[in-house]
């Protein structure tokens, strides 16, 4: 199955032409889908009912709003469109079908396009950064966990250096399902929080900070070495990663 | 309450002069235990039901003895001692308590005291390795998994450069709980594995390899930089923090 | 032999006075040419007859139009000019004697000069890569490949995430006589290729990436520590170098 | 197939119980053979005719043994075994078969068993070292190449101090097929030999050097930035995967 | 005043030949001591009344004890003998005049040779380390800071990832005249014991760890990014310097 | 205490309506400030007298100026507003009223807001600086010491490649109370300083340098490595921290 | 002699009131120059003969004006102002005085005031490059030796890819009193020169080339290692004091 | 002219068949000697009339004399023989033929055969080290800088931080014809040298430190970013090309 193939049975499908169930069934056979200029993978999203992400950055709104309306085409309920600067999601807003719902977050530079999903999983996912400069990878986070059927607590500007700010969220500490930790500069939040939970901690080091903090390698290197258990790391300012990640723990219970 | 109080109250523990659930009242009260040598956090292990760790290295073995007696005492079904040489072991194991039993995984450098308990988590852990010189790191991830409940399956040796080997086990990766991949060198398996899999990929960069791998850097900077989704990175050669975690994760949807 | 005789040569080679034996006999023995703003060798283009290169970076377009204008009267079929932006090629054609070819590239930033040779090498040159941002090294590479007489096969965005989509490709790769591998992130492609193939694989490691990948640093060291066999690496971004060294292998067995 | 009939298979080859052709036939069909404490690609050997090769660091003398006979027994003319220190050498030789010849190479830390090749290749292999203390890693280098049948030119001690040592060779190096350049400290050989060739250049950096040498580090970047074209990398002190690549480019042109 | 000259002076003082009052004021006048193999600087212990410090590594036994006499002799109430290792410490003791006391810490690998002097700083120096391996550091710290005439108070293993356990020692924290931390692996309990504190805190970063702890590194970057004001940085493993600089700071407003 | 109450409790008491010991008392109890875009940590200001401090970057003026008079109106007497640009600095002051004083240093970009307190610190703070090029770091440090109430003496450009300009004021450096030694490049010159001053040096990397200074790596490890003692380090240009420290350890002796 | 004074005697100098004897007498006893925005050592010129320098990067064309004036009125022949952009020279040459000659070389970016000496080094200072993009840094070696009083010969664009070019210049090399080679990317030019030559050669790399060059930082480790006697480097890109030190060698046996 | 026919000639003159004017001239015109284990440049020392260098690390006793009384035969009045451990010098000696002299230095692993030249250098070298544990180091560079004829004053354990020590040497510092510094921890030592000189410093990182010295690269980057002109600095730990280098830079004004 071609390019031009698989475009015309998405037209098809938007149009009502072919079924839902039909095109599933005729994608289902074809490993994947290449548009030229992206590659969708469409049997994760099919498999798992999860919304399918595209990576927004160096994408024209032409090809996000093409790839969009064939995964809704597609079945799927939501997509998420991230790394998507303020121009880019106002120009990409501009052109959409009234029908198409889109909301866009600024600050976590995330679009989600479709039906918000309800929160399905397990619990909750508790956010927690150590300053205000933590916020916009935390949103990138927030977002995406949302937008994969979560349930989002934040808790920002706690970090370490004033530990009664952390302290009195003890509460929601010990009820999370998973705990997102971000934190630039000396990244020490990560171990404390571990210390506090029971549930997995996913350590994001941030690019927040100067002189000696590297861009994120002090950060990354004190959670790589967190002694508290239950602690892994992503990559830096890998928000999305984090937040994809938390959504998948905190659904492991969850009949899909 | 002191240390010369706790040290009391688990001899009386131990001896049956003082009950079970007594003593676990009143430990829940103290914050935590200091018996010189080492403070014991007894309120993970009572709150969650899951084995007591033990950090073997560095402490004779009267004292992972008098700590291992204690918390059986304490009610622990299992304890885990990580980090034991084998000669600590065998010395451990000629002066223990007929009662106690205690199997030792000289590979993972582990012993286990007490009952091993069933797997009881949500499905299974896989654990895979890039090459045979992984495999130290990935049992000690495997048998602190599996004395935390789980059941292992071990794809060992199935390193990207003979694609075969790893694909001949498709439907383990598909069917685990959570994948735990450990790899030195290149460390490219985490990528391939969480590729093919839905489920939270733990990966373990290894120190295995030579010249350009700088003790475990490569994989551990190419791990952090998969472009796969779901995949989270622990410490060099840290089997314990992943086998923990991975617990952890497979005990989710699970009642505690 | 000083710049103005070599000058005054090439002149007279242009206007016919003296024929191009005569010239290429005479340059033979100057070991170099010197044209005050950049040094030719034009013994290894002579000698081999392959064409020749100038590093269009830095150069004004009056520059390259004289070294063009002297390597093809010297006998040269074509002349790659490499590093060359959009506005400079702009430039440069408009200037050009209409009855010198010169075809611009504006993705691999090469422009080739004189008449494109068709393929001469002993099979075809698969370029692989992780994803579309590694695409201009990988154009790169591919045009300066195909200038220098190659059959290309172009596998873009077949990053070991989604293992299908290069698995797909497999024919390809064990048909091919050298495979230039390109990825940023965690460069992992370059051992799965390696491990499918039984030819050379030419690992590029790319700058794309962020956080940890530290501008293609992680791609690097993991090229360099890959467990296949027959992979070699070149510097990061080196898609011109990629591209030299496999036209150069592909033309092994070729009689010069 | 599981390990036990290939052993069988393997077993009933060696004692003429089947034949060759037939086993081979069999093999082609099983992807790979699973010894427990190794898994061999069979493939690669069978397919191209070329020389199996066995990692021998941290296996013992008797898996050795039996690796290398079953790969004898499967069609094989010749086994590589590497890294195998004098202690194991000595070892294994005493344990093995009369009939299968075994020679050892100290310097190189590799045994050839069966039939070393005569030199098949389309020209010959240069290697060059920059100081007498490369000289075990080329000798790796030699002896892979040697044993997957190629004509070996050595040039050591030809470092770049010393230019008049390394001119006296040019000859060598003009008519070589491929060369392999070994330096430590400052690495500028590669550099040098590919200005001076006409062929494909691996430059294998070593960690011979002191103090900001980094042990191999200042090499390995000298060597990825070299200025000269058709140069490649391998690891740091990757002496194996030299001679591996070289054999690979100098049977480019030859019917496998 | 050559060496011999003031080894002449030296042994008149111990002989009573010489007053003291009168050797110090020939020695405020010279500017150093050269004994051969180690220059004293006499007077900043003379000026400033604290105990000399002799750095013992590297040093015999003679020359430890020449240098000892020679300083008590010159009016020192103590001396100071770092790095000094159990073995050497043994010879040492062996060969002195039964009238020098020497009081020897192995675990800090410091003697005292003199009479310890009593606490006259300002308040008390609390150590605090974040797991039982930083303890010969934190010793180091603490025998120098007592030697150097400071109350010390210790709290050891009170790692951030159980913060009940620093939590219970918050009013030593308040109270502290100066700080000291210790910490390996991710290095976070600086910031947090700086966040409890008013006064200064001096952080050492210790070599306890695996893996990406590289070290210490990571602990000192950790340290040097703390986001919590009044905390201050030594290089790693350097207990000394910390226990100098401390008592440096505790006698800021006591008459010298 | 939420936001509202909070704010409504401080313009209260800013206009007179709740007296300041009232306010103060509801206030100590509360933990801390919640202002939505930033976290007031009262506390500490308010139980040692000493000036409040606001991060100025990312803030705009309205939220400078509101919690500025906030803590004035709490109670405080000059509030530090640190990375301030001019721009900012400007604005800022527009808005302001006049009952509010402010005065603006460009070079150090702090601004403080109410009285400037009179010195009242043990002795004088010295800060020395090897360049005219550290001097805005240096005057971060000078106006934050002076802002808590510290007498300056400015030592800048007395750098080691020229000893004399340094020697000339040996007397200052000897009589301080603390130093701060700010320097770029080799960063000599806290050594140098340490080994003539009796009194605590805080040493601060500046990013001044090029080439292998790498932006103050080189700076920092020098003074990581001083071989004086009594020297500790804070990060990369952290003017601010060590301005605070160093004020911290000139009031050691003075009652609060 | 405070800035005043200085500034009144050399006013007085400038317009003959006071001798140059005279006023070189005087300064010779006041240690350096304190003229508010910078400290100019005096004494280093006075005393050596040679040219002053100034930093003229982030100087104002006034500033640099007086200095140059001081300069040149207290007996100095030629002011070198070095890192002077185009701009700021066409400035500064604007407000001079007619009778104060002033050359200005823009790729060295720098200003010669005064008379440019003739030579009267010993012999020749060769200085080497490896590209033409590492020119400019020459450059300033070039001028600054050059207004030092020393001949130079430049040998540009002499890579070691093309060995032929250097060669063809081996009569300058032996020849040298000394050799400055610069280069970026691989450095290895430093080693091939130092081993034609048999003078001092100073390395300087070159912050050109790109991917794993990192800055320099690959040519400086090269130079650092050369194989070759006689070899010493200087910062990245530090083509002032390569050309500095080089002079100063150049005039080792002249008479001051 | 091969091996066998170099060792027949030098042979003859060592047994006076052939003198040593007709030997000289035929080694003239042979580039180099190739004994097989070692590869000796003869044309340096005969052009330069300076002693031979032999690195002994790595040769056999048997090889250093071969060596050794080939390069006394063909005219040297001594060799240096570097990097010989004591026991090898011990074993060397005892082979040797009376008639040679031997001489061994231990802590600069160095001897010296034939006859230590007198020194005939400009003036005299200055070897400063910071610390004590330095001198093996600074032994090395003194020992080589002695045997190249050159007097050398000693100016050990001057580190910065006791400036007293360094300024009581300050004539010997101005007197200096070159000088050679050595400091490990900071390298502080060769800028404030540096300062108060007027000749070439090299400047000598060595590894002696600990914790974020890092082997010797914080002195090195230390020592790179000098502030002080007229500096540059060879590899860690090498003595033996500083005083080289020095050698050569004290004899710049001699005739040859």
């Amino acid at each position: 199955m071609d390019q031009r193939e698989t475009t015309r049975l998405l037209r098809q499908v938007a149009s009502g032409e072919v079924g839902v169930d039909d095109a599933v069934q005729r994608l289902r056979q074809a490993p994947f889908e290449d548009l030229g200029f992206a590659k969708l993978d469409l049997h994760r999203g099919l498999r798992q009912g999860i919304p399918e992400v595209v990576y927004g950055s160096g994408k024209t709104p032409e090809q996000i709003r093409a790839i969009t309306a064939a995964l809704l085409a597609a079945g799927q309920h939501a997509v998420l469109i991230t790394r998507l600067e303020t121009d880019a999601a106002a120009e990409l807003e501009a052109g959409l079908d009234t029908g198409m719902g889109l909301e866009y977050f600024p600050e976590a530079r995330i679009a989600v396009a479709g039906t918000m999903p309800p929160p399905d999983g397990m619990g909750r996912i508790v956010i927690a950064t150590g300053g205000t400069s933590d916020q916009p990878v935390a949103e990138e986070a927030a977002i995406t966990a949302q937008a994969l059927g979560n349930e989002i607590v934040r808790l920002y500007d706690v970090g370490v250096a004033g530990l009664h700010r952390l302290l009195s969220h003890t509460d929601e500490i010990m009820d999370a399902s998973v705990i997102i930790v971000l934190a630039g500069m000396e990244g020490a939040l990560a171990s404390v929080v571990a210390g506090l939970a029971d549930c997995p901690v996913i350590a994001v080091p941030t690019s927040v900070g100067y002189g000696a903090s590297y861009s994120g390698l002090a950060a990354l290197l004190s959670m790589l070495n967190s002694c508290a258990s239950g602690v892994s790391v992503v990559n830096i300012d890998n928000g999305f990663g984090a937040g994809y990640l938390a959504s998948m723990i905190n659904h492991m219970g969850v009949a899909k």
